[in-house]
């Protein structure tokens, strides 16, 4: 019986068996082959889909607040925070409250559309609202866990990059071996960082004969790294990785550099597009940020940049439902009336 | 490499080796251990929630769809159809598409939110308003479908039956044997019959001990089957299993007798209390019809209904980001205004 990631991938993680294990059976998420995708963009390899989505709170963010929620509670924390308005809220909020913790999610005053917050608020964390920007929330939040016994799970938090390596190991398994692509989203660039330190881990222990190349793919419109410099107001519909200050800008700069891949960026549109292609053509519906994985592959390939005859890996970070308004803004079919007779309906049905 | 639940269970299930596997890596959902909430709630028992709304497209129904299309496109149907406008709809669309289907969605005009069915229209669904009511739009599926190539995939479809029954058989491998109980929502009651039917036959096969008496739950202003009557104007929050005239009525009836089960009801507020217990207890967010189960625990512990020192699983048949208005209107904390300094948070914080 599936017991999470830290049940199965003890030995790589820096747990004991003193640490109690919080788990809400996150990781052990389908790699699915989109063989009409590689068609539908007339690319000659084996493309394969992480989804991510089908983590317990929807997001890849459950498998570092499972590492970061446990180790908290290990070290006698009792309550944890974060200043985030996302995906890592509801994380910090989910497994909170599986470990009897409190949660405190800190954000601007007047920024935030509360319906983001939904989800948090669902598994009972506390919001507050503070008179100040996002930076100050962060720097809040930072005094608050130096000071007292709560734990800073936002991803400064070094547990988060552990558990999140883990989704390599189960690529390396699922496939026999590393992809020779890994095609993955870019904001805040610790899941890039994270996952070529699981490749890295089992390409030491012989598990896997490479490492694959690292594909990273910011948004255009807060490309801080491509660019080379922090982008003061980050804008793209991509909210999950709108970031303009990546916290590990470093070592997904090294990640790219030992793997030979590249970090580039896809604009809205080629999000948007990889967005409706992937949920019509694969059926799988991934929220935005998550397609630039796809985005990148498409953008890749025109590039010149994709060998024939090679396995790639697109990671889908975040599940579609997680914003219901993108879904019902670029829905593809409009709705058609007609009487309830049957030749009528057959003639809509342009059948 | 999990590939899905056709291929897990081929043996026990109507496919050849013609038929085509369309699948999504639906099925092999978690089984989460429920110490928190048999604590809350003072039950002696283990609670185990299966959490079907990390399938696919967020509910059970990808259970039986993978099964409903693999067989409409083995026997080379060109698209599939039914009269839904919720979990059905976007689990049809989904497999439509990996498929390479069409996917038309007849509705009542006038009547459905258009969010409700984003979800299908990502995945390309062609959605058709009728002038009529819901029981026309079914006759009229049900006459389109017996004269053109296109397969019916509402619940009368007998495959779906068969598809949702390896849920029961997930169960017993991950226990080890079937549960004593099996608490299960109760709607067009399809799914309390599949399961039974997944535990009768691993039951004859000797790969468990005994049947778990079935524990169903309907909402009480859609308690046709406790009731003994068609319910002509159905109410209740838990929209998933609004239905006053259960197309698997009979069926249900049996899992309930044969197993020594009960078929009961629960109020909105009993949903409503179960729905936000779950998700602040145990980091669970499942949507309001899923919480019919456990609502039916609480309601089957009060009437004394549950023995001592048994294991119990309870089915959350969908994910919680389903029904995104239901999550804003009953979350839990209301956000708390402070200014940016550390003492005033802290005050807040109440720590």
């Amino acid at each position: 019986m599936y017991q999470g990631l830290i049940n199965k991938y003890r030995e790589f993680l820096p747990v004991s068996d003193k640490t109690p294990v919080i788990t809400l059976n996150e990781g052990n998420t389908p790699l699915i082959k989109a063989e009409n995708l590689a068609k539908k963009i007339g690319l000659n390899c084996e493309i394969y889909l992480k989804y991510e989505g089908l983590n317990p709170t929807g997001s890849f963010k459950d498998r570092g607040m499972t590492m970061a929620v446990s180790k908290a509670k290990e070290d006698g924390s009792q309550a944890v925070i974060c200043a985030s308005t996302g995906n890592t809220s509801a994380a910090a909020a989910a497994y909170a409250a599986k470990a009897g913790m409190r949660a405190y999610v800190l954000i601007p005053d007047g920024y935030i559309a509360l319906g983001k917050l939904s989800q948090a608020m669902m598994y009972g964390a506390e919001i507050i609202a503070i008179k100040g920007n996002f930076d100050e929330a962060l720097e809040m939040v930072i005094e608050i866990s130096k000071n007292y016994p709560i734990t800073l799970v936002n991803s400064v938090n070094p547990f988060r990059i552990e558990g999140q390596k883990t989704g390599a190991f189960e690529i390396i398994e699922a496939l026999g071996d590393a992809p020779d692509y890994h095609f993955i989203p870019v904001g805040n660039a610790g899941n890039i960082t994270a996952y070529f330190k699981g490749y890295e881990e089992f390409y030491a222990l012989k598990k896997s004969s490479h490492l694959p190349k690292m594909m990273g793919f910011e948004a255009e419109g807060a490309a801080a790294i491509v660019k080379g410099e922090r982008i003061y107001k980050p804008e793209t519909i991509a909210t999950a990785i709108r970031i303009g200050n990546p916290a590990s800008w470093k070592q997904a700069e090294r990640a790219r550099d030992l793997s030979k891949g590249i970090i580039n960026y896809v604009t809205d549109d080629e999000i948007i597009y990889a967005y409706k292609l992937l949920a019509s053509t694969e059926g799988i519906f991934a929220e935005p940020a998550s397609c630039a994985s796809v985005a990148g592959v498409i953008k890749a390939q025109k590039l010149g940049l994709i060998e024939e005859n090679k396995k790639l890996v697109c990671i889908l970070t975040g599940n579609g439902l997680k914003d219901p308004d993108s879904a019902i803004k670029y829905s593809q079919s409009e709705v058609k009336k007609t009487d309830a007779k049957l030749d009528e309906i057959i003639k809509v049905m342009k059948f």
